[in-house]
This record gives structure tokens, C-alpha cells and sequence, in this order.
């Protein structure tokens, strides 16, 4: 079996906690893992990681393959999107990808949903698996617990031959109302849609060249428009054309493009625990709460507060009388909402997008492929950043038109080239990079190299930037 | 007239904005000015500065003559208490230090109400002059215009002789409930007691001599024991016999020692706009509050709020669908309280206390007699601070035994000095100070030094300091 993580999430609905550089199946929003690594977690006693890929957008590349190195992912397992089309161009490259296996199941699983039954989550999978060598286009059915509004429903059709745990797909009815949810919750005959698929190549081929050819023909030879990414990350990108290719596709979802309209739809039910962790609201029902029904990070102090979720990030919060409340806090952006709001965190980032604010783009700390930055103060004439430089590691060769930059190690061990001359830096060691100078900063140590870069000049601007070479291919 | 302005306020109320050092007086929660400056402003039509005093607690002597410098305020007009003793032993030590003008008006005012009429202010006064003339005891009752809780009522009494506008004092009755304030707010003869008396200097002395020899008597001749504080703010202080004395002290208010006790007690009504921001919903009556009843700082973006205040500093915060809530961010903390529970700030910053949480003490940035510091960051090994010094200003000459410091000017310039030897740093040059060496930095230019110190160390403490000599008096 194959596996095709789709990691298309945008995340709005996480904000401030997710970003546009940022989205939700990179947020350890439910535990200590990840959402992407859980995903990758689960499926490796079913795939062996290097059957796994990842569809996900270009700018999220570098942190993926950064989150899932330690599983020993392959940088060339990850096809990076120019932009996002939906899951149905993405479920279409990956089939264009392996159509030189048509016999092989593909599975296709969404990012950032949660599954705490790994045990029950595997067993579908193989009941899916049996059902997709039938040729069946498979997906997962997950037993109601409630009368949501918020996801799509399955309704279960007739037995299929030699399958125990697989039926024909009946109707699909997108985001109901409560009436006719609770109507379908007492059925017991209908399903959540978990945007979990299996199918053969061969299978999903031919649907998508009967009900969809728009999105699956402009793909033919797609593969000779990827290429190896420059640079120490050689992820799967597109050349120029390749992206034109992709680009010209029409957003659309695998469900309305292709299971809706197929005769030949399966449907297994489970009733794995399954969360899409759509909103923040959703935590409640994958986090560990108190007596009180709250959810509290350290550094929150409250008095007489139920149901509410507060989440800290360095500085104390004090709550008092709140009732199914979120709050969520980071170094440079804050929301609060009541729990029963929590899906118009969205309309709140389109108002932020549309002030142009940067805190819907790029977090305080910004990760890159070397390390991350942090900027720490900003006034007239100076910009203070926190460097983190990990071991072995290397920013471009660059130079800057407007700006001096003082450098101050504080941990670790730098190297230093400065217009062609080389130096060490240790702990308590400073330099100066003066204007226009080719400069750049290593990590030549085994430990995490911190660096307290003060800028200094009448225009500070990540944009003034030279590069010339670049170990990630940026140059 | 002798102006003495009580400011003993702790202002847990106003957490985060409030700390310990920095009570609600010094706080601009209700316009540009802070509250200690308005009320300096609100008098001075009435008494010129020369004749205004201050008492207030030790640890607030520096930033209150610094805000009340632009006036002209004599640092030696300021009194520093070593404890907060309440009203009456403040009250009494003002008593004791006129003796010698024993038919001299002083009036006495607390340093954290807003009255938003001044014209209504200095008429009111000059009735309550009047009768301090005729030797009562004069407290200024406000004419009520909501059933209030929080307030104590004085009860209208017989008239006086040849004054208009003033009255016998009647019962005091202290935070009535509900049913017995809307009786008060009927009658119209209930006043709120707003803290604002006048009485000649003897008149005082005789009547806390009779009803509160406990509070006078131990102050006889305090005033050799107070003598002007050391270095560039030569305010008033104790020395070690007097700190000892006014710390014995009982702490009761002067309404409760002698105005409820005395039979020449008067009351002056006004119906003057008079509130005492006990607690942040009491900003909604003093602030410019929009359509929906929202009072929202810069940089705060909402969908659907009504009657919310949201006061940012510096982070973007989303808010989605708050009705009657209250949020203070501030840079290290940050309170969510719903309006109806203002006054419950008060427990949670007890608890806050209890855990020994440093917030409740210091902001981020913490403001010196030379300037402020602010924390920017802190990890193992480092401490990274923005150090800005007032033109002319210098902090002490130094030494500590624990941390290297690197200093980097990033706005105007520094006078160094380091074991002896004296530099000058301008922008963009930086210098290293050594364990143990003897070092100073001033400001000797005409603008704002701002200055990038980096604590290098295993131990970074604030207690990790040893001064020599002081403007300020602190070595």
C-alpha cells in the first residue's frame, strides 16, 4: 500500500496559533507530536515510511520534512504544490505519479485530523485495503456520536459480494441541518465523511478520466515538469511549465469530483474515534480537562472559570468568571472567543488579512530551513533578532544595502565569514557585518549555536537581502 | 489653602497595568495624564504648586516626582511613607507638619479619582473653604446618581450658620445593600463620600487629639525625624526612629477615627461628576466608548463585540463575539475578566501573590530615577534588556561578581565608564564590561540613550549588584 498524506490545511481556524506560513498539521495542537506526525505515526505499522508521500503546499516544505526527519522520511517523498487546488488535483498527481503501478492500493489520508484508536484505525485500513483490490474506490465511514452540523454524511447502500465490512455508498449530504442530523444519528445508516480514501491506481485513473477528465488530463507527463528541489532538501517541485500545469486546475474536492458521482464507491464504517479538529472548540474533545471543564495552560492563574481553554505561551494570564471561553496567547498576537464562536475565528483572519496584518503571515519566531529567528525589539534605527543556527547548519552567503549588523554570540559556536575572511565566535563574542559586506553565519558545533543579531540603519527590511549561494537553494 | 494629595493606593484592581510599583495614581487609564497629574492639574487654578503636598509610599517617590516634574512639584513637597497606614496617619503627619499655620485651609485629596467638571470642582471647594473657616470638619458629599454598592453614604444633617451650601453630617453608612442605597438614591438626602475634606490645620489636630490620640500622639515632633532623602530627589523620608514610629501607627481611615466620631462634622454636596475608578468597569464612565459599546485600543480587530473593553500594548488581539468582557494585555501579562466580575481582580492577583508570581510587582519595563530597563529576553546563560537613560541621567557606579555585561548603543551616547577609564559610545559601537569591574553609565547628550544590554553568566540576578556611588542615593 501506498500512503499520500494530503497537507493542504490553511488553518484560519487556528489562528493565532496557525499562520499562513504555519497551518494546523504542523501544530502539536493535540499532544506532544504534531498533527502531520501523528498522521505519519499512525500509518507506519501499515506503510513503511518509504511509502508514505505528502502533497503540501511549496512554503510549508522545508518544515515538514523538517518535523518528520526524525522518521527518516525521504525529502523526495514530498511533492510541493505551487497552490493549493483542493484534494481532487492533489489525489490526481499522486495517481499520474505511480500509474506505472495500476494494481497498487493508494490510500489517501487528510494531515491534521486526530484518530486516538490506532488499533481500530489499522483494522478499517485493512478492511479498506480488501475492498480497494475488489476495485472499489473506498472510503472511510465514521459512526456518528452526536447530530454535528459541521461535517458531510454517507449514507450506507447494499452489501457488497465477499466484503464483511464494506457496502455500496448511498447519497452524500454536505453539512446538515441539526434537524436532519438528528435524523441521520437515529438511522444508524449514515456516516461521517472522514476524507480517508483507498483505492487501486488503476481505479482512481479511470474515475477521474470519467467524471473529472478537467483535472486529471491537463496531467498527463506531469512528471517530467517535477524536479529535485536545490539545495540539502531535495523535495519534489515543479519547474515553470509544471506549475502553469498545476495552477490551471480547477479547485475541486475529491468527494464532489469523483465519490459523488461514481457507481463504483465504497463505503467501510468504523467506529474508530476520529476528530477533523476543525475549529478550537474541538480541543475539548481531544485534550485532558479539569474538573471544571477547562483546559489550562501553565502560567494561567483563574478564579471561577468553567469550561474554557486558555492557552499560555511564556507570559501569565489571569482569568477570572469565564464560562466556554478560548483564549490563546503567543509572543505577538492574542484572541479570545467563546467556545460557541470558535468558527468565526475565520472571519476575524479575513478582517486581519484584509488590514494586511503580518500576524496572519509569519509568526514571531520564524522557522527557515537552517534554524529559526526570532525578533525580540524594533524601534526607529535598530531591529533586535534572536538567531538560532542548528548544528551544521548555514545561512545563504548574503550581503545587505542598508544595514549594519552587530553580532553578539550568547551560546554555541559560530563561524563567520565576512568578505572572505573566516573567524570563530564562541559564547560572549561579538562582530560587526558592515554594509554591503558577503557575510555568513554558520553552526560549525554539535549544540544549537543563539546569536543576538542587532540591525542597525534608516531601513530594516527582511527584503534587502543579496543572496549568492545558499545551501537550501534559495540563492 | 494647603493642598495634601493622599496617594497610598496599591490599585490591585488594575492588574495587569497596576503592580506594586506601579499603583493606579501613576497609571493613564483615564486620558493622557495620569490620574496623580490630573489631580495636580485639577488644583492648580485653586493652589499653586508650592502649596501642594504629596504623601505616598516610599517606593513610589522616584516616578511620582518624575510624572509631577513638568509642574514644577518640589521634590521636597513629597512626604514617602515606609508602610501604608491608611487615611488617618496620613491625615495626622500633614497635621502635624503645619502646626506652626494652625489657621491655615489644608484640604486633602486622594491622588485616583476623576472628576471631569473642574469648574464644579473649584466651586464646590471654595464652599468647602468657606465652612473649614467656620472651623468644621468639611468632607465634600457627591450627589448620587446610581444606587452604588460600593460607596459609603453620608446622611445629610441639620444647616449651618451663615454658609449656604453646607451641612450637619448625619449618619455615615458604609457600602449599603441594593434595597438600602435605592432608599438612599430616593431620599435625596444621602451623599456618596468621595474622600475629599477641608478643615484648618487646628481643627484637625483637636479632633484627631480627642477621637484619635492613638494616631496623633505618636507623631509629636515627627518632624525631626524627617529629613530630606539623599542624591538628585531630595523628597522627604524618615529616618530610622521615625520609620519606626509612623510603622506602629494603627492603620484605620481618617473617615472612621474622626469624621464619623466628631460633632463638627460638615458636609459640602456638589453635584459634581465625580467617580473613583475602583475597578476596570468603571472606565466605561469615563471613556469614549463606541456604537456598540466597545472601548477598543489600537490594534485590536473584533467581529460582533458589545460593550467590551479590549486594551492592547503593542500585540494584534482578535476579538470574536464578547459581550461585557474586559481584556488587559500588557507585555508580560495579560487579564480576561467579564465585566460583572471586575472587582474579583483583586482575588486572582492575591493568588498571583500567593504563587509569587513576579507580575504582580514589576512590568516588563521597569522605571528607574535615571530611566527605565525592559526584559527583552532571557534563556540559560543570557539576559538580553533595552536600557534607555534621560538626558543628563546616569545609573550608579557599579560592580558585579557573577555576569559579563556587552553594551550596545543604539540610540544617542553613552558615557562609559569601566575600572577608571572613560569612553564615549555613540550609535552602533558597543563595549564589554568585565566581571568585578567598577563601571557607570551615563547619558551626557541631549536625547534619549537607548542602549542593548546582554547579561552573559551562569547567575543573572538583579540582587547581583554592588553600588559605590549613586545620584539617587542608593549606594
Amino acid at each position: 500500500m501506498i500512503s499520500v498524506i494530503l497537507a493542504g490545511g490553511s488553518g484560519e481556524r487556528f489562528w493565532p496559533l496557525s499562520r499562513e506560513s504555519h497551518p494546523k498539521q504542523l501544530l502539536n495542537i493535540a499532544g506532544e507530536k504534531t498533527l502531520i506526525q501523528q498522521t505519519v505515526e499512525r500509518l507506519l505499522p501499515l506503510t513503511p515510511i518509504d511509502r508514505i508521500y505528502i502533497i503540501t503546499n511549496e512554503q510549508h516544505a522545508f518544515q515538514t520534512l523538517s518535523q518528520l526527519a526524525p522518521y527518516g522520511f525521504k525529502p523526495d517523498h514530498l511533492i510541493a504544490e505551487p497552490v493549493g487546488r483542493n484534494t481532487a488535483p492533489a489525489v490526481a498527481l499522486a495517481a499520474e505519479l505511480f500509474q506505472d503501478q495500476p494494481d497498487e492500493i493508494m490510500a489517501v489520508f487528510p494531515a491534521d485530523h486526530v484518530v486516538s484508536d490506532p488499533d481500530a484505525f489499522h483494522d478499517t485500513l485493512l478492511q479498506a485495503e480488501d475492498a480497494a483490490k475488489e476495485n472499489y474506490l473506498v472510503t472511510l465511514g465514521i459512526k456518528p456520536t452526536r447530530p454535528e452540523t459541521g461535517y458531510g454524511y454517507i449514507l450506507k447502500g447494499g452489501d457488497l459480494e465477499n466484503l464483511a465490512n464494506a457496502f455500496k455508498v448511498g447519497q452524500f449530504t454536505e453539512k446538515p441541518d441539526r434537524a436532519t442530523a438528528e435524523h441521520f444519528l437515529k438511522q444508524r445508516k449514515f456516516y461521517w465523511n472522514c476524507g480517508i480514501f483507498a483505492w487501486k491506481v488503476s481505479a482512481i485513473r479511470q474515475e477521474l478520466q470519467r467524471h473529472a477528465p478537467e483535472v486529471i488530463e491537463p496531467l498527463a507527463g506531469i512528471e517530467q515538469h517535477l524536479q529535485n528541489a536545490k539545495g540539502k532538501f531535495p523535495y519534489r517541485v515543479f519547474d515553470a511549465k509544471g506549475k502553469k500545469i498545476f495552477g490551471s486546475l480547477p479547485s475541486i474536492s475529491i468527494d464532489y469530483a469523483v465519490m459523488e458521482p461514481s457507481q463504483n464507491a465504497a463505503v467501510v464504517p468504523t467506529s474508530m474515534p476520529w476528530n477533523d479538529v476543525g475549529a478550537w472548540s474541538a480541543l475539548d474533545d481531544i485534550s485532558k480537562i479539569d474538573s471544571e471543564g477547562n483546559v489550562l495552560s501553565k502560567d494561567v492563574y483563574q478564579v471561577d472559570c468553567t469550561g474554557t481553554l486558555v492557552k499560555a505561551d511564556g507570559r501569565v494570564i489571569g482569568a477570572v468568571g469565564l464560562k466556554d471561553m478560548i483564549v490563546v496567547d503567543t509572543p505577538d498576537a492574542l484572541l479570545i472567543c467563546p467556545k460557541d464562536r470558535a468558527q468565526d475565528v475565520k472571519q476575524l483572519v479575513e478582517e486581519l488579512k484584509n488590514k494586511k496584518r503580518p500576524e496572519t503571515k509569519l509568526h514571531a519566531t520564524v522557522q527557515k530551513p537552517w534554524g529559526s529567528y526570532t525578533t525580540l525589539d524594533e524601534r526607529e534605527g535598530y531591529l533586535l533578532k534572536r538567531i538560532e543556527v542548528l548544528p551544521g547548519e548555514s545561512l545563504s552567503l548574503q550581503s545587505h544595502k542598508h544595514r549594519v549588523e552587530h553580532w553578539l554570540v550568547v551560546a554555541g559556536k559560530a563561524e563567520v565569514e565576512c568578505d572572505n575572511k573566516k573567524m570563530i565566535l564562541k559564547a560572549r563574542e561579538s562582530t560587526v557585518i558592515p554594509k554591503g559586506a558577503k557575510h555568513r553565519l554558520a553552526n560549525p558545533g554539535k549544540k544549537l549555536l543563539i546569536l543576538i543579531e542587532t540591525q542597525l540603519g534608516n531601513i530594516l527590511d527582511e527584503n534587502d537581502i543579496k543572496r549568492y549561494t545558499d545551501l537550501y537553494g534559495r540563492a
